[in-house]
């Protein structure tokens, strides 16, 4: 199954795609996709009122703005350098456990949202993600088998970083990563059935056409339930938070060049069965 | 003007403190105490109730539990090393820009609820520090000055700390910052009027009686107008959100004896004109 949500910043209207491409209204089930209907089993309630055929067409115009496909998270747990060629390229060691910051919520957009430079920025950088959204509580897992049934499903997610502000500015990288609008999400938020493996996904990036990441979920030091298996031993992941992967080779930190993003430039990014995005950068 | 919200974890109730001391229901001019509430001018309105006599007396049994005194954050910003002592005593530099990262938002407690001991922590730690909320989105202040008029009020915040995850585990000390129910907030959020001088507080921490922090806010190294400033050039502050401005000298950490945290210890800790919180440790 496939969700999103359609229409203005913050006044965004819950929908799920059809098998048959059209886009179905599911406010008769929630008033948005978000931590609570996450939490109250509204997967499966949406689930079967698609499958009983309950839910109407949603008719809305061909340039209707796609939204982030849940509201809000509560919040965006990030891993660090979790693709070895990453690790490499920013002259980094392949981690032995999981390098784990936050970002602020805040931050989340749209997948065609504007995404700004800050101001002062020279170094502003691409990173596609595989997002991963908390469907159930995660708290002390015994293993990460435990891992996959509270997975409420997987969306793009566009890890945007200012490397000056990320490594130069404080030893905490969470400065560079918390800019306004630096998390794009969406479009879809894929349900687990429908995406089969999580670590069988290609993903890439390119700017202003020219491909600069052209990576794989397989690539990933610490796989997803590891991932969510080993950071509910140090937080509660609650449902509708959001967790950023890591991301393949590629970004400009890692280029010989430095080719940092400025105003003006187009970023199309996308991975397999979960759709694309496409942001046009803005001065701050 | 103190605000508080009384009742079990979820179900807290709005309440504020009047001159007689009586504690009065703000639930008929609020239905919580949050972003939007702060947003929405929601302390004007409830200033105008409280001048004009309009809110009924709130009769709560004595051991009513005490909630933390906003809502959940949208997000907690903190501040490291921002007291020279501080700094001195983890062998660390004085930092010549404010060290910025985050906490999960949802460590926020209630004053006097239980503290968790995370399972595998042998340096559970400590931090007394001058909790600010934000009343007004701060987006590139032009200067300091402007940020007075964005605070909300002031509140305890306990900043628990656990230095193995912060230090050890990661590169990034996140992991060690967002532990369940490591961030007690209140009793009280105090509007700023009541407060007068953020910089001149006496604040004081103990464990099991013995007094381990003695600091003052006069001691931080940023100001807390420099912060909000500061941060609002990086990222977006919103009404609600949370901001921990550092903790003095004092913390196991720097102690000859890192006398960590174990279940069973209390820990006590207030701020001048902003309330006290006394908090059990108990095992995860």
């Amino acid at each position: 199954m496939r969700l999103t949500r359609l229409g203005p910043r913050g006044e965004e209207h819950p929908a799920v795609l059809a098998d048959d491409g059209r886009l179905l209204d599911a406010s008769g089930v929630t008033h948005d996709f978000d931590g609570p209907f996450l939490a109250s089993g509204g997967v499966e309630r949406l689930r079967a009122a698609l499958r009983e055929d309950r839910l109407p067409e949603l008719h809305r115009p061909a340039d209707t703005r796609v939204g982030a496909p849940v509201a809000r998270p509560g919040k965006i747990v990030c891993i660090g350098l979790n693709y070895r060629d990453h690790a490499a390229e920013t002259g980094a060691a392949v981690p032995e456990r999981p390098v784990v910051f936050l970002k602020d919520p805040g931050t989340v957009v749209g997948p065609c949202d504007e995404v700004l430079v800050p101001r002062g920025s020279t170094r502003t950088d691409w990173e596609v993600e595989l997002g991963v959204v908390i469907g159930s509580r995660a708290r002390y897992l015994d293993s990460p088998e435990q891992a996959h049934a509270l997975i409420a499903g997987y969306a793009v997610s566009h890890d945007v970083s200012e490397r000056e502000f990320q490594l130069e500015r404080s030893s905490q990288w969470d400065l560079g990563k918390s800019c306004e609008t630096f998390n794009p999400l969406g479009p879809w938020l894929v349900t687990p059935d429908e995406v089969g493996d999580p670590q069988a996904l290609g993903m890439r990036l390119s700017v202003n056409g020219r491909v600069r990441q052209d990576g794989h979920t397989s690539d990933m030091v610490f796989d997803v339930a590891h991932l969510i298996w080993y950071l509910s031993q140090y937080m509660v992941l609650e449902p509708g938070d959001l967790l950023n992967t890591g991301t393949p080779a590629g970004v400009a930190l890692g280029l010989p060049d430095a080719p940092y993003l400025r105003a003006g430039d187009t970023v199309e990014l996308g991975i397999e069965g979960l759709g694309d995005q496409r942001q046009t950068l803005v001065q701050a």
